[in-house]
Parts: structure tokens; sequence; C-alpha cells
């Protein structure tokens, strides 16, 4: 499912009731509800539905005359075909009638009456999922509105069955539908009039009309309508100063939080929330206010990073009702499932490391990292032969390591202000401080941290992001200037100061909540070479003889852990992400443990994987029960979550094989390759930003784009970022900012036009 | 939706192929594709097809005589009506044919024929929604057979939608859609030949039969629908080994898990799991096996205390599909949607405790945990002017409590089997013992563990479980001395040793993990009381004037926490798993936090809530971001699990509402009121249980039903349920032991008969 480039919110007005009428099947009298709804708004008793304009919209066949000759009221109708068969068939191919133009003009239609008050009826053709003229679902094509349903009902024989499975595929796509109408057979027999068409007797016509046009039935439909959509808007409008004074948000400092500044999210489609804004106290009313209370806002943070196929994706929420109908939640341990095992094998095969083959599953990042923790801590437990009583085992990573809000994930990341003030929190271990990636007045940089400077240079710059991730780089100076530096450290750290590590945990390429850090690759790689062939450090690492890093990359034949198990936290990098599979490929590393949750789902649910080998496996293995691996949640290993999971990366790997990423799977590559890096953004954008004065570097890989402010004071708490942010919000863009970085993303799915014309929008704030 | 009592597996046979028809609409030709698929069955030139047995079903309508005339195969009908209406009209009343009695009379048809080798088409009556004559869903009452489905899409105008909303509808419900078959209508206008009942030309219709039953298609049709059968039963069978390969499993010692102790979920209804379990390689196999490769298992664990409403719940599912077609996952910081407000709005209104007032949403009981742990320590430092630095501030708990996997929730509970081993594991609080209510003999009695005897008596008696939660036990002897223990511990911990303690934190009535234990609820409450009036033990709490506990009680206006916060981890107790809305309930006593997971989706997906008042959500307000509660989870309060807790929780209270528990709510009671204790479980077989020598005591609250056998060693290692659990087992009950106890438990919408069948099964053991 690819969705529209174009921001489009749904539609609700304050002034205009706005209806769509979906028909369970053809010829089951849309048309004929439509005349009678407009014919008895028109004659209205309720003095309260003026009715200043009414339109019908039948966009794709062509009864409006039949609606505007019985009830009087204007219709129109933005295409007219002549030919009863299918819309896909009927438009001519020349007209090129693409959904986007199709909901764009309907859309543009109602927006024109938003500010008059009255009813406004679309009536779709045939139906459900009768065809547009492009050939897909009107019930996906016009879902971005989603207006109001009226469905009706078949109420020939059978029409039971379609009847409840046309609401079904309506209710699963999102729409709420307000009203079900069907005509009784008996014993009025109105079918005899359900094909307006075929009317002969106009007479007959013009009197039904007048009869139902009378009825208490119909006059309660209406006031019901007109009652759901006032307390449609009056609830929307309420939920701001609701959450304002029942919810607790996560990670968010409450004294900065009133209803005024809370969105109540409609509804979101692809990249796009459906969005009502409170009003701001401090802006006076504008003279003539506009009666649209929806507006659309991109989800440029992606729904804090887990968005990958869209928001309200129909073919994921079809994987997640088919998993929840054949099994709900069904017990794990002792258990396996299909979708568990499909998707568990799915992950081995695309990570394609010999280093991985077991499957863990649990609910979040935080979680998974707490399992990979307790799975290295135990390896090296016991290889090195600690005791079960020594609980300074530390771990080592890079400064500004962020693994989740769970006080084991907590405690793996150094002392910052994401952790600090949390009562049981310690950290435990070692931290890097490390050289960084970014473009800088149009050239590719390594800015290397003040402290490390002496040793590793101050700046390198490179040609290109690709000469940055190239393998031979190994070799190079710098690469022997980054062992030395590490190996010295760690040696103070362990062999002088006497400290235990068990495992050395990464998130490979890009540290996300530390403020999008790109850390040099060679870097991250070196740190992992020492780790596993430093046998003064590690003395067991002995038992395997060390070996060249190119040499321990290349040999498929490597799967035992050396030095420390490597744990690569992929939550966010991972997953296409940034354009590859996994960030351990960009990286050439293949980690003895990973982490993967987020964008593995999609972005629909959660759910996480966390992989490792059988020799890290085997390390639990007792004749006792409780020296097993003691994590368990009771929805381990949850079908919905496993189906959607499956069939998003399905999908995912189906684009990336069909080119549309242009990062090739790393298999059969030489070493050496240099591999073209893809990104969403396109370089001549990210090479004028790099040119501000304003912006100290910038990167974009994958779906990921960084810009680095200059600032006096950098960090969570710095506000260099405040125009910029504002700059956004004020075209409609949610971006998130990490003190003076502020950071966007798009979907694996959004298309390129869409990207484009973010670029246009931010190229052209003036402060740049 | 209420399941069926009876124990019913998916069908899938080794031999016999089978499969069912289902229309998109009626008329569509389901019996035209029935009889060109006997002719060819009939006539096949695939020699490995033989024929043995070829039956067509059509189950409610007239049409078997069609088939039988051009295929000249077997067909029956297993009852036929004359009327050609939906058949919940066509059927008399008088007949009173249950949707249990259809499919009971449709499986066992169909395990008559499972051994032999050939195919069965089960064809069924109009579209896939078209009422069974109980008026209810074709596509769902016929779900627990799960047949592969050969859809028949509607050729006529309009027929594309119902096709694919049909599709929809089975695919929803976890039906696997094998096949899809239309005839075309142009350029051989087959539409001429839908309508059986009408041919009038035999000749024709032969001529029709003999060119289609040529056709490659149809040959390819039915090889391929073959090769299905063969890969889906090939595919379960490998499962259990490829699991083995590849899964890590939950709190599992992998020393005991092989392929042969795993079994194969092909899909779950209701409370029943329809599994393929491996053959065992010490069992000779048996002279003639069955061909049936599934079984149905009672899932008495309810899926490690999940389930609520039964396992693929299609009104779940759509929950689940339409807040994915709704939103997908959205943003939640500084924005609102409304199933989450809907929901939290829910929350804090059935729980009814002025308390709380603050909902903070998270993913599961551990992360609830942590979120109530930092919440409550945080709070303590607040009012006691702890230093952010002082790491040693401990909780208050029971022993063997459990509160989750993840490190900080590992640290509330008492060193045990469950954590002691794990390497950051740091136990932090101090942990009570408690006595024990249970069914000895035929008698309620509170069993005092042996430390405590001295002060607190061995044992004490009691006419009813009711009696036991009688609040006016508060001014007994027992509470008395209950106080007095609790007192003299906390002093000699708190003003002796110097400790310092952040929060209290039960888990109230039962505590699951430590082996189903039904603490005192008298205990508990004092244990409570004490620590909110004693001014000793916490200064502060001066402040507030000590209250006896029952004004406490009494007093809707008391919100302030005074001593410590009062967590409540009503993870496993809460949303009618003991037959109350909450535990506190049951309790009688107002917490300051409380958990819930679990139920909460209705067993469907991870979701969790941790509640809070205003005064502990104040202590986190600061200028400074970082003094913020910080944790925050990528997907928190997705759309997809709030979405699903609101519709199964209001499910839960209308049946609650109309009676179905029979706790009636606590609000209008006084406080003595003695409410009527409600269980799933009968008094008649609890009370014969518990006078079995084999019994030391038992009890049965809600849904849950516990036994505890005599043994030698107690606890998680105890061996001593090994014949029960081979008893239930070889009975096709999952049950799951913690050490000597044995427990089953039910859904809420588990029918009384299935519960009485499962009574009968387990007092017919002769071990009693």
């Amino acid at each position: 499912m690819r969705f529209p480039s174009k921001a489009i919110s749904s539609t609700l007005s304050a002034r205009l009731r706005a209806f769509q009428i979906y028909g369970a099947n053809t010829n089951v009298g849309k048309t004929i509800v439509s005349t009678i709804l407009c014919k008895a708004l028109k004659e209205s008793r309720d003095a309260s539905a003026q009715l200043l304009k009414l339109e019908i919209h039948n966009v794709l066949i062509h009864q409006t005359s039949h609606v505007s000759k019985f009830s009087g009221v204007t219709t129109s109708c933005l295409w007219q075909f002549n030919d009863p068969v299918s819309p896909h068939l009927a438009v001519p191919q020349e007209l090129n009638l693409t959904d986007s133009l199709l909901l764009d003009k309907v859309h543009n239609h109602i927006s024109s009456l938003s500010n008059e008050k009255g009813t406004f009826i679309l009536e779709t053709a045939g139906g459900v999922h009768s065809p547009t003229p492009s050939g897909s679902s009107q019930a996906d094509a016009y879902r971005p509105l989603r207006l109001p349903i009226i469905l009706i009902a078949d109420p020939a024989l059978g029409g039971i069955s379609a009847s409840i499975s046309a609401y079904e595929s309506l209710h699963i796509r999102g729409y709420d539908v307000d009203r079900v109408v069907v005509f009784s057979n008996e014993p009025y027999r109105n079918d005899s009039y359900l094909s307006p068409k075929d009317v002969g007797d106009e007479e007959q016509m013009l009197e039904y009309y007048a009869r139902t046009a009378e009825s208490q039935e119909l006059f309660d439909l209406i006031g019901d309508l007109h009652s759901r959509h006032a307390a449609r808007i009056q609830d929307i409008k309420s939920m701001p100063q609701r959450a304002a004074d029942k919810i607790w948000y996560p990670f968010t400092q409450h004294t900065s939080v009133a209803a005024d500044n809370i969105r109540a999210i409609d509804s979101a489609h692809g990249d796009h929330f459906s969005v009502y804004t409170p009003p701001t106290v401090a802006v006076s009313e504008p003279a003539e206010e506009s009666a649209e209370v929806l507006a659309p806002r991109y989800d440029g943070s992606a729904s804090w990073w887990t968005q990958g196929l869209g928001h309200s994706n129909p073919e994921l929420a079809l994987s997640a009702a088919y998993a929840a109908g054949r099994y709900g939640h069904v017990m794990f341990p002792g258990s396996i499932h299909s979708p568990a095992l499909k998707l568990s094998e799915l992950l081995l095969e695309k990570l394609d490391n010999p280093r991985l083959n077991r499957v863990f599953f649990s609910d979040n990042g935080s979680t998974g990292a707490e399992v990979a923790i307790k799975m290295g801590l135990r390896a090296s437990r016991e290889r090195y032969g600690w005791s079960s009583e020594d609980k300074d085992i530390g771990i080592i990573g890079l400064k500004g390591a962020y693994h989740g809000d769970t006080i084991g994930a907590m405690d793996a990341a150094d002392p910052g202000i994401y952790n600090k003030e949390v009562e049981w929190y310690k950290g435990r271990g070692f931290w890097f401080d490390f050289p960084k990636v970014g473009l800088s007045e149009g050239k590719w940089k390594v800015e290397v941290p003040g402290e490390q400077q002496q040793e590793l240079g101050t700046s390198h710059e490179f040609g290109s992001l690709e000469d940055i991730f190239d393998i031979s780089r190994d070799s190079t100076e710098l690469a022997e200037k980054y062992a030395k530096y590490i190996h010295t450290q760690l040696h103070q750290a362990i062999n002088v100061e006497g400290r235990k590590f068990g495992a050395l945990m990464l998130e490979p390429v890009v540290l996300g909540a530390a403020g999008m850090h790109f850390c040099d690759p060679l870097f991250q790689r070196t740190l992992i070479n020492v780790i596993r062939n430093s046998a003064d450090l590690f003395p067991q690492a002995k038992l395997t003889p060390a070996k060249p890093a190119a040499e321990l990359v290349a040999s498929k034949a490597t799967t035992a852990w050396t030095g420390l198990p490597v744990i690569h936290d992929e939550v966010f990098t991972g997953l296409y992400r940034l354009g590859s599979f996994s960030p351990s490929h960009l990286l050439h590393v293949q980690p003895d443990i990973s982490i993967h949750a987020k964008l593995l789902t999609g972005g629909l649910l959660p759910l996480c994987t966390t992989l490792a080998g059988e020799e890290i496996f085997k390390s639990f293995l007792s004749e006792h029960k409780h020296k097993a691996l003691l994590h368990g949640h009771s929805y381990t290993a949850h079908a919905v979550g496993c189906q959607v999971a499956l069939d998003s990366l399905n999908i995912m790997n189906t684009m990336a094989e069909a080119g549309e990423f242009s990062i090739a799977p790393s298999e059969g590559k030489t070493q050496t390759s240099r591999d073209k890096l893809w990104s969403k953004w396109s370089s001549e954008f990210t090479t004028k930003l790099s040119h501000s004065p304003k912006v100290e570097s910038v990167w974009a890989l994958g779906t990921v784009l960084a810009i680095t402010l200059k600032a006096q004071e950098t960090g969570y708490a710095s506000n260099a970022s405040g125009w910029l942010m504002d700059r956004l919000k004020g075209n409609g863009i949610d971006a998130r900012a990490l003190g003076n970085v502020v950071y966007v993303m798009t979907s694996v799915s959004t298309e390129d036009a869409a990207v484009r014309g973010l670029e246009e929008v931010v190229k052209g704030f003036e402060e740049w």
C-alpha cells in the first residue's frame, strides 16, 4: 500500500455535516437513500438545520439527475460515465484519474463548503470495495477523508452476509459506520424501487418519496446523524483537557503540559496525523474562525522512530486481525506457532550472521536489552569462572548510550539526563567517547572529541560517506591509532583498576537518543576488534587464536565469541531505518547478540527479538531450573505481533529487492566493496543545509535526516533548536529535537515526491 | 461471543483432504464448483488421488441431488429444508439446532472419515456471514474446524466488492483461503449456469460439466489444493524440530526441551488449542496410527494468566483491526487519542478509588511495576527529603513476591529461584512471610507460617471464605496481633537498623508466581494500615493525623498517601481474574498506585497501565526536564492495545453487570457487608478435593482453582505434582504447576458447562 504524498486531513467541519454513503453491494438503493435524505433535509422541520447548501456527489456514476429531480436539491457529479460497468473499466484511461487526483478533487470540493452550514453527502459507486478508476478499492481510496458512513445494506437473499462483510471491511479500515440502513423487502416491497434507472412510473416515485419524507424513522435517522456529528466535535474538542487531567505522559516534564498544547489525534494515514489542535490562549481569535476542526500534520519523528509502512496500513490491519482470529494470544513456553517460527527464521536468514541462531522474544527494546545483558553477562561469567555472587560486572559501551528505561537497560548507559534522577539507577560500565560523522560546509568529516584529539587528531575529511564506510580503512594509520587508544583505556580499567566487564553493547552506526550521533564506523569496528582479539585484556580469549579483523569478518565459520560477547542494539537503527536490513551489514561486523524492535512490526505494535548464538545459549543449560534465562513476559511472542512483523518485514524485503532501497545486500560482496549508500533525502538538500552559518553539521542516511545546529550549550537541555522547531511546526511538520539536534524521518514507504516536498519547505526557511 | 463448551480441534487428517466452500454471495455457483470438483476428482487422472470417499455436505440447503446427478459421487446432507430463505428462518424452531449441535454433527461426520484416503468438501449455504439456524454467522460457527477455504467469488456487477469483503471476513477470523474461484462472465457467459435449480436443459449441463472436467485449469486447481494440504501437514510436523533448533524459550530450562516435547499450535478457539504433538520416541508406534494430525487441548493456565474472552475472539480481532485501520500506532507524548483516553477514564471510573487519578501506559506488568517503583520512590524521597544520590532506598513487600523479570521489578522481590542467578539482581527491600488461606478437609483455614506462630497462633478456622474477607475482622484480637507483629518488625528495620523504604508493594489477595499463595486479607490490610498510620516509623506521617483503619476506608476524601505509597500489583489478580474488577475491592483497601496488565486486553496483546494520584504525580513536577518520570516506550499507549482493552473491559463489565459474576460492585455497601464471593468452580468440587489425603489444601476464587499437594519438599523445585500433571495432560488439560501447587484457570467467558465438565474429569482421577 503506497499512500498519497499530499497532506490531507480527515474532513470535519463545525458547520458542514458531511457523510459518505457506501453500499453493501451495487443496486441496494444508495441513490434512493440519498434522495430521501436530501428531500427530508430540504423540507426539514428541524429549524436548526438550515440547509444553505446540500449536495450529492455520486462521483462515478450517473444518477445525480434522479436525486435533483425528486428532492429538488443541488447535486453535482465530478465525473460522469455512461457505461454501467465497474469504474476501473468505465473511465477512459487517457483521463489518468489517479486516486490522489480523485481524493484531491473530492477533498477540495468539501473544503470549499466547510464554512457553510448544511449537510454534504458523498455517495460512492457500487460496493465498498468496488474499484476506483485506478483499480484500487474505494474503501482504501477515500479513507483519508474518514467521513462518517451511512451503509446501505443489501436487502436481497444473501444480503445479510454481504452487508456484514461490507461493514467489516469499512470497520477494519478505521471508518466509523454511523448508521446501517436497510430497505425492508416485506411487506412494502420497497425493493421494487431499488433500481432508479429502471423506474418507469414517475408518479409512483413521487408518491413514494412524499410518503417516506414524512416518516418518523427518517426524522429520527437525520436527528441521530446530526447529533453524532455534534458529539464527535464536542468529544474531540474536550480531549486535550481530559488528557491534561488524566494522563501521565512518558518521558515528559508535565510543568510544560497543558490542555492547549496537547493535540487530539482523530486518525492517521500514511505519514500524516489528522489532529485537532486547541486554540492557544495567547493568540486572539481570528475575525472569522474557520469551521475546519482537523488539520494534517506530518509525523516527522515517525512516531518515536517506529513507522515503516505508514499509519493505518490496511495490509497490517488485516495481518493483525488474521492472527487475532486464528490464535488470539497463545502460551509460548513449550509451544510453537507459525508466525513466531517464520519470523524467527526470516530474521536469522536476513541477518545472515553465523554467530546468531536462536531467537528470544520480548515486548520492547528495553526488555530486549535486559535479555541481551542477561545473556552476555552469563556467558562471560561461565567463560571466566566468576561467582554468581559477583554483582559488580559491568558492560563496555559508548558515551550517550541509550538502551531503554527499565532499570537494567538504564544501568547499561552512562549517567546522564535520561537516568541520573532515577532512584535505583546505577551506571554499571565503562563508556568511550567517540569521533562523529557529519557533513559540514559540503564536506564529509569525522570530528574527534576534545579529550581524544591528542591521540586521534582533530578532524578527518573524506570525499564521500561511502569513503567513511569503506572497510579498507581498517588498514589505515587512523585505525591503528583508534586501536591503540582503545586498548590503553581498557588496559587501565581492567588490568590496572581490576574492573570486570561482561559484554560490549553498542548502537551500531547511530546513537539515536544521544542526539542522533553518527559514530565513525571505523571506531566501532576497531573497538569490537580490540575486544575480540586482546588476550591480555581477556585472558581466556587466548583459547581462540587472535585473528586480524579482516580475517574474522571474512570467516563465516567464526561463530564463537572471543573477549566479550558483542551486543548490537539495533532497535532504532535496524530493519531498513538506515537503509540496510541491519546496520551491522553497514559496519561489516557480526555481533554475538542483536536486538530488534520498533520497525520490527512496521510501526504497529510492541514486539522485540533478541538473537544470540548457540555458545551463549549453552551457558544457561543446567540440571537446575533456576539457571535458565530468567526472563519471560506473559505475551511472549504474541501471535498478533509476530504475524504483523512477518508480513511487514516481507513487504519491506520485497521493496528492497525491487531496488527501492539502493543498499545492496552484502552477501557475495568482497569486504572492500563500497556499497552505494541510500537515503530518502537528496544530497543536494543536505549539502545546501550544511553550508548554512546556523548549521554545525548535517547527515542523512536511510530514512533519517539529522541537523546539528550551532549552539553555546549542547545536549538534551539546549534550546538552540527553538526557531527551527517553530518553523517546522508552522509548516505542519511535527519534528522532534534532542537539544541542538533536530531530526526528521520518513517511513520506509514514504513517496519520494513527499520527501522532495518536505525538502522544498525546509530549504525555504529564511533563517538559514 | 460465547464459545462452544465442548473440546473440538481443527480438522486435519493425513489421509482425508477436507475443504470448505464458502460463497462471496448467494447464487455465485458454489454447487457448480462442488459438482465440477467432485466430477474431476472421481475421474481423476492423478493416480495418487484414490477417491475412496467423497462427500458433499450442503448442510443447509437442498442441492445435493444436483451434485450426485452430474458428478456421480456420494453426497449427503445433514438437514434439508425446502424454503429458499435464510437458514435462521427456514429451520423449524422446534429442531433447536444450536451452533454446538451443528458443529458437533459436522465434526463427527468428518472425523468418521478421517482415516480414509480421499477428499471431503463441506459446502456452506449463502454467503460467508449467512446465518446458521441459531442466527449466528456461519463464518463464526464453523471456525473451530478451520478447514481450508475455497471461496467462490461473485461474478456479477458489484461482485468484486462483495468478493473482497467476503475474503476479508474469513481472513480476520483466521481462516486460510486456499483458493478464490470466479466464473468469468465473458466470453463464455457461464453465469447463465449459476443457478442450478433453474436449469432446464439437462443435456446442456452434462455437456458443460464434461467440458470443464477436461480443463487444465481445473486440473491445476485440484493439484494445488492437494499440494497445499500436504504442505500444511509437512509444515506443522516440522515445526517442533525447527523450534527446538531456533527458539530460545522464556523462563525455560532448555535441558528439558526437545522437539518431542514441543507442541505446534495450529490455531486456538475459545479455551482450546488445536495442537500437533509429536510422537514420543519412547512409546512404540500404535498398530494402526490415526490419521488425525491435530488434537484439542484445554488451555488450563489461560495462556500464562492472560485469557479473558477466549482465544480468537472475533470481536477483539475486529477491535484490533479497527484501531490499526484508524491510527496504526501514533506518537503519544503531547498527543491524545480516543482509545487511550477512554480506556483511562474507564479504569479510573471502575476502580472507584479517589486516590487514583492519573494513568501511565507501558507494555507489560514488569515495565508497569518499574514505573510504579519509580513513582513510589520519588514520592517518598520528596516527602522525606532524601538525596537523589541515596541509592539504598528499598521497598516493603511479602515473601515470594513477583513483579516481573526486568531488573528493577526483580529487585523488588526477595531472593529466590526466579532471580538469584541473575547477575544484576539485588533484592532491595524487606519482605514479610504471611498467613495463608486454604480449604482443608472441608474447612476454611488461615495457616500461620512456623516463624510467626508464637505471635500469631498456628491456625485459625472460619465458617466460609466470606468470613475470611469480612472487614469486621479488623476489630478482632488477631488483627491486633497482626498489627503488633508487623510494627515490631518494621521498628527493628527502620528505627533500629536505620533502613530506608520508599514504598509498600503487594499483590493483593493472591501471590501468583509464589505458588498461588492466598494471603489472609486481614494480614495485607493490617500491614497497609500499620504503614499508613505509624508516625513513629514514618515521622512525616504525623502531618496527616493517624486514623483507625475503618475510618480511612470509609472516607472518600482521603486521597493523600501517608507513611509510604501503597502499590498494588494487580497484574495477575485484577480485572475479574478473581471475580471482582479489582482485588482491592475485595480487600477494602484503596492503594496509592496500582498496576494492571494481562487480562487488560482480554488476552490478546501486551499492554499495561500504572495508575497514581495527583500528589505522587506532583512530586515529579520541576522546572528541570530530567526530573520528569523518566520512562517511556516507543509504543506507549499504542492504539491497537488500548482499543482492544477498552472493548474487552466493556464486554466484561457488561457481563458483570448482567450478574454473570456474583461479586456485586462495592459501591454503596457498608464496610462490614459480606459480599458473596463468586467462583467458576463449584464448592462441591473443591470440598471433595480438600478431603483427599493427597491434598494439603485447595482454594477457588473467580476463575482460579489452586490445589496444594502434600509434599516433602515444597516450592518451585518440588516434584510432588508430577502424577496430577500427567493425569491432567492425559485428559487433554494443559495445566501448569508451581512446585507442589497445581492450578487450573478458565477464561472469564468460559461456559459453566465446560467447567462442570472439567470438574467431572478431575474428580474421576483414582489417585485422589
